[in-house]
């Protein structure tokens, strides 16, 4: 093992070996395996968007494998999915990727101003079928946070006695935040700060802006004079927040943009010392061919 | 044992041996062991009013190790903090200091009038990272304050029936009282008798004010002339109303505030015979050395 | 036995033979021990009024033991008080006299028009404390009276089948009725009646005025010309309501007064047939001589 | 995946997708991942027939640590332990090779003529500990034999339900059968079959002889001429009793031998069929180096 | 924390952080703190010899009180009792010594030749006494040791989980052993062993004689000569045999004999590694300030 993986694993020496076992397996998978970095695909957006909307660019993601083998062809560290799709999938590909069971799921046929993602998966349903992780979404800033944290909080010392990882998409939204609010800078930070604090192992963010939403914070960010005008600076912010960097915290892809601009975010998010992308419209939504040489690109990216 | 924590030990006669083993413990940890005084280091900020806020006046303070250490070397009674920090430090610093889980926190990306925390952490926990005690916050003045009371309930007779000590953090906040209301003689005075009739072994609330916020109880003040308008007064009063002293009250430090201006405040709480302090943002947001000099200032007063 | 304790625990004869045991013990207990009249002392009001409101008058009642020994001097029958109270003083005074613990309470930091009081203790409480009974409050008028009704039938069943018994304290009270309904006769009958439908082995109430609220109720009282003008009258009216004289009902003595005006009062609960009373801060915010000699008297009336 | 794995994997198509997984994962770990064949490091031995006559020989060996280091530096696809063992090293070597779990253990202090095994771990203590199996021992021909099978029979269940591998141990023995009976052709052939029908993934048993022990079965070998005079031929006689070949069934190499005959005997094994070897005592007591080139030797065998 | 106690509690890094802090008390504690060695007083013989034969030589040892008091005084690591001793005590001396709760005990009014030992206490107790530990006897060699193993098997996974840790003492006895086997060479290197695979933290055994007991056994150390002559060199042998010296193995000592016969024995118990000694009869049957002198000198002997 070497040096980098080792650091990482310290700062979770007070968990099961299971669980140390998944993340070594997870960091150690895939082209990027041994070097601290990750690229997970994740692929939720059936649930969460509708079908149509999600897989029309591609018809071939209406199929749960295309994403499975993809993630595996381009030599990913993990795959990310509903429990219909990793049923669907995980014993034709068992063993083959890590595989990361999303326990809640919200769709948008009713969300209100504070949604809150129904439990659609459980703890034994991770380990019949042989997942890794357990993947959470919390809404901070939405008036049914208090409801959230205690569904992870119970999910998550059911996962971790179980020797399963738990990663925490931690996504601003509700009644308590501007829209602009959703990814600032202070917001992001603090909700990767919550997930942190709620006992995640890996968290998952949007790359921030550079607005400041709470005056509170604004205040703070003037005074010490933060620097947070580059996305490589609020990067290197957003994971020195997170525990001094001693939790894995990946970034999303956002909505499907030019590949070109994608690059030279994900140039910045590695250039700040993040641990890796969570990316899946942005990769899926192409033509398969297209999507593995993207992909290599990112990883490429990352290698250095 | 000294008579004095004999003397205190007495007051919980009807806990478990395991709760009186804790409250020893803490009693008789670090500089201040064995004078029934303690001083106790809370970072929960991180979570209540996020990361920036809290860590960017000393950026060592992302990292959770950095807290535990400035307890132990600044010789502290107990370290407090929610479940992601704890579950960083358990391991590496088993034994060195009692633990306090800060078992609900809330944070302000959605706090309303009547805000109340979600619970983040269980007793269960708290056993399997080997912590003294459980930490828990009342919001008494909030229209949510019957489902807080009925949460640590339920926590705190399954955390002494295991030997854990309850700590109650008593905030008063919410619609049912002024912001003015929030710090003043008659609801800190009623915060902490609430706190300690629902069982807490340790009570955490605010130095209060001299005013005076419930017509009923005014009437009270005025009649029988209490005297409050000396912090010290105030803090005998608040002491006194804890069932007349027996059970540890401890003031938090509130905002960071200039040095000297917390010194002459701890002054008064000590003469007012409070059991000590449970200072965060007041030392952690300062340079560890000078923190250490700070801390070693504030053991001193209560040593005297 | 004599006849009358056979007689009234006949009426409970369905319930557990440990529940009969504590009736017992509490009917036989004190000055009063054996006539079938009982005097009770509750101490809720630190956490229902507030300590300063409560104790100010008398500073020795902020020590929770200064009651119970109070009520032991006194000769009473029994001791009713909160969580954190019993906490202290169970184990020093444990089998000296019956401890009835207070298992709800409310505050009025928030109370709206619709209070509900939050569950505080729990029975597996009232067990590991030694407690004889379990005290509830109920509002009934409340739009919230449903849940409370519901807490306590919850309760009511595990204290019965653990031998304990069930005191409900029944107030009037939230937007279903007027200010002076609440403790007008029919709605006190009500109450009184309400809670021994709801299984309450004793019950607390006011004592009734010659107010009528109810619309329907005032029709029946004048057509059966039923006696309501004077207090004894009113106490028979509510003991007869109460299954026919077969539970019993004791009643409270509200805030302080002229102690001429109490006795009085006593006299007639007692002439009217009650069984009892329940003193609180008539008692507990004189000095302790003068209430010693108060209770005396009290129990005197109730002797003869 | 190659054809061969694909078709191993499908005899277990029943089975959760958990346990596929960990198969999976057994299977193409090490130099022989991907050729179906296994070579597994075993060491209960310090349990079963104690510390010195096990580990003496080379007293590396009494460090649960060697024995790890030793099966992942030779590549072998697995290595299994009882409970303490397992968890001294689970923590530091977590996803470095699969782990088997043994789940019941034997020692020679009291063995009579019908031993059974102590239950020494449980399917909770694998999971947490990051385990790919559970190994349980049973003793076909005990008068405990339906003791032990319904011991397996519960903790598989568990197993199978939490996506684990169950590795069954089936040693003839006991009041029911000779001595010389133990490793009888028809014997051996009966307990694989024994441990399929418990509903094993894996089976481990002795290289039979060609003693026939069951004067019914005698007949039916002399019958239809069953060729057992060569090694291979039984070893191909065991595989095809078991499910006809759709269950792995691995040899133990049993007491330290001549390096020499070990090799020949493993290459009619492998000629027989066999899904490959479990070999300890011939490996552990030998000196790390020589080991390391006896373990080559034997995984060249079945690369061919 | 100092390099050797750093070294031992990395042993146990797959165990939850309050296994750890425990460990970390018990090691600290007393005059040998921080030097990784040991010395513990057992108070079980009571139940197991009755009590005129364990505390006639010394009357005050009939009161549990003055045990722990000599334990205390002496400066020793910890205190081990049965259930009554350790609730007699638990509340008075809470945290002053870290307790050991013997979770199960024989007498000997029916022994018979294969003794097991009743469980007479549980890990609810430990917590609730607020015990540092369980500790648990095993009879290898007893044609019931399959239910002990299973016992402790059941208890300490409840214990890991609740953050205590597991002392084990192993005893050989029973039918499948002879009188003179029970303090074996081998056969207490094997209840060692048995031991540490149950997944005891700690191990308490014999000094073994220089008898062999086991006809395999006695082959192994012929050819490997291993040395055994001397009790330094067989406490040697244990201690590696135990892990390579990863369990932390005390030793006992025996029934009563002159303190030159003793002294000179733990001498050789440290000069052969051990991590200290268990010892009761010695001292607790001797008045109270010479046993007081025998044990310092016995602890003067660790520090060297």
């Amino acid at each position: 093992m070497n040096k980098r993986i080792k650091e990482i694993l310290s700062w979770y020496r007070s968990e099961n070996p299971g669980t140390i076992k998944n993340l070594y397996h997870m960091l150690m998978h895939g082209k990027l395996g041994g070097s601290g970095k990750m690229v997970i695909l994740p692929v939720d957006q059936g649930f969460e968007h509708g079908p149509a909307r999600s897989f029309a660019p591609n018809p071939d993601g209406y199929d749960p494998s295309y994403h499975v083998q993809l993630a595996i062809d381009a030599g990913l560290n993990a795959h990310a999915a509903p429990l219909g799709s990793i049923q669907t999938i995980a014993k034709e590909y068992a063993g083959q990727i890590p595989l990361i069971l999303k326990a809640n799921n919200s769709d948008i046929l009713n969300k209100g101003s504070d949604p809150i993602p129904a439990i659609t998966a459980s703890v034994k349903d991770a380990l019949r079928l042989g997942c890794a992780a357990i993947g959470f979404t919390i809404y901070p800033g939405s008036s049914k946070s208090k409801q959230m944290y205690e569904e992870i909080r119970k999910i998550a010392i059911e996962a971790k006695s179980n020797g399963l990882i738990v990663v925490i998409w931690s996504y601003p939204r509700g009644s308590g935040i501007s829209k602009k609010g959703e990814t600032a800078i202070d917001v992001i930070a603090y909700a990767a700060q919550i997930a942190a604090q709620l006992g995640a192992h890996m968290i998952k963010v949007k790359p921030p802006t550079d607005h400041i939403e709470l005056e509170e914070a604004k205040k703070v960010y003037d005074k010490y004079n933060i620097p947070i005008s580059k996305l490589d600076e609020r990067i290197k912010h957003i994971v020195q927040r997170t525990f001094n960097g001693q939790r894995i915290v990946i970034f999303s892809g956002g909505p499907a943009k030019e590949k070109k601009e994608i690059l030279e975010e994900i140039k910045m998010i590695n250039k700040g010392g993040a641990f890796g992308s969570i990316i899946g419209r942005n990769t899926f939504q192409r033509p398969r061919n297209e999507a593995l040489d993207f992909l290599e690109e990112i990883l490429d990216i990352y290698k250095t």
